[in-house]
């Protein structure tokens, strides 16, 4: 399936081996071995090789759960550190196509938690007449493909990873040279102050390239400073998530697209491992959009503060990300929603050459 | 199905529409207008971006016909100009697969002929008691993954496209600074001699990129001279093949293995559009051997010539190609094969978010 702007291979728990065959699995149907993976059904590139290993689930606070795999290129192996919004969004539609969750009119809701970060997600999706459509009209920034379209709910994002919400008690904390808000929500997230790194968070893919040493620098700080990491672990390069914000102001898409100052309320560029990120990512959109609404950070100065039910627009380099806030009556974040889009690609049995043992199967 | 090195999807013609619509199904069904291919099951690369669309043949002289295409990547668009000999081998291995051939003990024989180019292939496969393999322990140099054995035999490759093995009528030819000899034999091809331009042929891929920019200046003046083209047509990047030949010699691959001089009778170092080729083409390597049993070529030369029926070692940069040469009474090169592995991958309803009128479908 289709989830955002990531391919991701759906799996029903019931067909699947337990860890550790699990992962050799996977890196085999995937065909990791191979850095353009053509053994296997993977895309060989990062937002292409990804799997959600879904369940219906027995707790009654979700209807599903899922456990999110970035299957290796050129590495036989999978890491299960995080969480993907974008398959979060393809998961919730693809229970619903499945039956796993009973669709209702006007809209479903499916209820996810992912078992790798334990975050609760709720998938929206139109279902008039209570019929799961398999095509829709609605595009993501990033994509010119049309898909069905999910609303993504992160329920209470604020301490995701670290318990609190700013991990250091401060809005703003300086690093070394930079200044920046330490936030945990969706995903720990270190958001720099652009301009005091002589950047604008209006730049292009391109010119933001320039930028990514110092940030790759910074992000190592950041993860001492909120104690995600310790000085004697190994340097991590997706943890914390890191970028700089700036005030709105007018800039053109990665498609050529001009994107007037008026048309986004805050302007983000953040980096995906040791490159700059085409968009923003789902789990780093919600930190930022969680800053907007948090009293003194970075984030809240530089687009301004806003009432309890709201909607921010980020400017990202493929276009203005859409981001909904809902806030209960202390002013916490109980929700904050995205707009994607999801489509199934094929319905496939996959022929994978390991010898493991799986439910249901006679001899190993 | 993966076929050698490439990954390539099969369709059963029944199963499609004609073009034009062909072309829109595969490009949607590939996503190919995302060069990430993220909206479909296209691989995002030249190797991982291919189909075959594969019928019986009412012919007598072949079993089974197929349509090659190079479904674009970033583009929204086929390419239909070329034969892909790993994917004929997927063909091969489908054809007994799905039973459009059945097999026989202890070997099944599929005669195929590529309707883009019309040239006729066997791809022999076991199947010991008539069962057709799923898996098997057969690899290919570039690719570590293992599968079915299948010997690809190009018949009567000579003058595949200009009617003339050698199209101008010489064995070697002086093309500007260069020398290289102009052979028609599954592709046209242009196979400069390495000493002179100040090569060995056995570079690595990295050390062969400082050749490219002048091969590819000399691919045109090879077009020119075979009479592929004209010059007021367009510079074309994919034919003639080129590269370039030379002695036996000691090299390493780019997986690490040392190769004594003793290991292979030529080495070969191509290109693949404007890069390095990782190992050799099919069609190239058809072309090399082929040169290798016609007097006088550089590839004669300097492998020595040979007996009537043979196997020619090439030395690639992904390890040592053998290829069989089966002459006929003549001299002619009546079949040339290569030793390939293919598998199945998966097999998979593809949910293709265009409307086209469809065989067997009630409503456009």
């Amino acid at each position: 399936m289709r989830g955002g702007t990531s391919k991701c291979w759906m799996f029903d728990e019931a067909a699947m081996p337990a860890e550790p065959s699990l992962d050799r699995v996977l890196a085999a149907a995937f065909g990791s071995a191979d850095p353009r993976q053509i053994d296997g059904v993977g895309g060989a590139t990062s937002t292409t090789s990804k799997a959600a290993i879904v369940r219906k689930s027995v707790d009654a606070d979700v209807d599903v759960e899922y456990l999110f795999a970035q299957v290796g290129i050129g590495v036989v192996g999978v890491e299960w550190g995080s969480n993907c919004g974008n398959c979060a969004t393809a998961v919730g539609l693809y229970a619903l196509q499945t039956g796993l969750v009973p669709a209702t009119d006007p809209v479903s809701v499916v209820r996810m938690r992912n078992r790798n970060t334990e975050a609760v997600l709720t998938a929206t999706v139109p279902t008039p007449d209570g019929i799961v459509p398999e095509l829709g009209g609605q595009t993501v920034p990033g994509s010119t493909a049309a898909g069905v379209p999910v609303a993504l709910g992160f329920l209470n994002p604020a301490g995701t990873s670290t318990g609190r919400l700013l991990p250091t008690g401060n809005p703003v904390d300086r690093v070394d040279s930079a200044e920046a808000t330490l936030i945990d929500a969706g995903a720990p997230a270190m958001l720099a102050d652009a301009v005091r790194l002589g950047a604008t968070a209006h730049e292009s893919i391109e010119e933001f390239e320039a930028f990514v040493p110092e940030l790759s620098r910074l992000r190592r700080l950041g993860a001492l400073r909120m104690g995600l990491d310790s000085p004697q672990d190994p340097v991590r390069h997706g943890v914390p998530k890191v970028g700089v914000v700036g005030a709105p102001g007018p800039y053109r898409t990665s498609a050529g697209v001009e994107v007037p100052a008026a048309d986004h309320d805050l302007a983000v560029r953040m980096l995906s491992m040791h490159a700059p990120h085409p968009a923003i990512g789902l789990t780093s959109a919600v930190a930022v959009a969680t800053g907007v609404v948090t009293t003194g950070t970075l984030a809240a100065t530089l687009a301004g503060n806003r009432p309890s039910e709201i909607s921010i627009r980020l400017g990202t380099p493929a276009g203005v990300v859409p981001v909904d806030i809902d806030l209960d009556d202390s002013g916490a974040v109980r929700a904050v929603t995205l707009h994607r889009a999801a489509r199934r690609i094929a319905t496939a049995e996959l022929l994978v050459p390991v010898r493991v043992p799986v439910p249901g199967s006679l001899a190993p």
